[in-house]
């Protein structure tokens, strides 16, 4: 893979719960995020799904923080006892950890006196100095500290924060892409686009197999911050395709 | 949480490919992986999802694989010049690389003589020294090194290959659980939970909420190797259910 843009701006994510690795629960958020980020122009780099445990999520933060210009996290920042994951980014940044003036007011004014719990309250914590990032559906909010995007795990909620913050990040070029399939198996194509790959390395080239009613096929993806560029190797590749006495489709 | 077990036996996976974190691809793998390792006593304790980068397969495998007792590794083994996962394992492992006589013979057997591609017979490469992990669909097989069981993306191919060597993994005592829902939100219940899971530590506890017809409410999870000691808690469970106003569901 090349990497020629003219500023490239990458992003980890950090997926917080035991539901998630035992299979209880399919993770959707990275899927959401690798496109939502994609289109400002922020590249999803690498994702670590870990459990509920202070070393590992602490670890993890740590290791990606650095590495990465952007890091989000998801899950781990309800109500109950399993969800520690404010406390560990608190920890791994080395700052205390308490009631955010702010995210304490918000519960309050969302909850009827007699519905204010410890538990709910629990959620109004963040590291110190953190900024908020407001939750629109059930007050509890994310936080920001440094380059480190603290989110839950429901998808739907996830996604409102987010919508909520994202023009505050700064993306590079986005990614553009183009699909082309063909009803051509991989073991056929796959000789002619590792040619085409070495001839246009700053394209990035992936084949994706697919079976329909019986027939295999592959979808070729062409990514590139420069959408002129991927139009003179997706014209290689329908060309290729022809070759290969196939019919290019574009997607 | 406490790890009490008899025996733990963990796993990792590594999640290979860009589609994955661009979003073009939802990854369905980890949840298959996390639910059968379960079933014969196998925890899958962290997943890592990375490109389609040499260095970033190779540093993968490697900081896991000494970490685990197994590592699974899903995509990037197919005929593209995208697909480059057996060529890192091979470096990870500093051996050799190249096709596997009995892959080798498999692919020739199964394709026609002019269906035979470099590309089809690429897929015929592995470390050397592997043991081939038979695929019943398709041909092209996975492969284990020493811990690490290299299987390919498709999770149809990739769930049939599972099948046919998970018999040769060595398990610890299976996770048990038992799920109890109650249509009481996670503020409430998170206090006493969390008391309940300090009296008992050993039996890992998890709330996940829901919404259902409007209504908020939450399952609560147990989890232990014995169902006996499960059982204990999950009659707490449903007393703390009853005291809150709620009426527990056993799921």
């Amino acid at each position: 893979m090349s990497e020629k843009n003219k500023k490239l701006v990458t992003a980890a994510l950090v997926i917080i719960g035991n539901e998630v690795l035992s299979g209880r629960t399919q993770d959707l958020n990275l899927n959401f995020l690798g496109k939502e980020l994609n289109k400002i122009g922020i590249r999803m780099t690498e994702a670590r799904t870990v459990p509920d445990i202070e070393t590992d999520i602490v670890d993890t933060i740590n290791a990606l923080r650095s590495k990465y210009d952007y890091v989000f996290s998801t899950g781990g920042i309800g109500p109950t006892h399993d969800d520690i994951t404010s406390a560990c980014v608190a920890k791994a940044f080395g700052l205390g950890h308490g009631r955010h003036p702010e995210a304490e007011a918000m519960l309050l004014a969302h909850y009827k006196p007699e519905d204010v719990t410890p538990a709910r309250m629990k959620m109004s914590e963040t590291p110190n100095g953190a900024e908020l990032l407001l939750n629109p559906i059930s007050k509890a909010p994310g936080f920001r500290v440094e380059n480190v995007y603290v989110l839950p795990g429901v998808p739907h909620i996830m996604q409102e924060i987010f919508s909520g913050f994202k023009h505050q990040l700064s993306g590079g070029d986005p990614m553009q892409s183009k699909s082309i399939s063909a009803y051509i198996p991989e073991g056929r194509t796959g000789g002619p686009l590792s040619e085409l790959q070495d001839h246009f390395p700053d394209v990035e080239i992936g084949s994706y197999p697919f079976t329909r009613d019986g027939k295999f096929g592959a979808a070729i993806v062409m990514r590139h911050t420069d959408f002129t560029k991927i139009e003179i190797v997706a014209e290689e590749v329908r060309q290729l395709v022809r070759r290969l006495g196939g019919e290019p489709i574009d997607d």
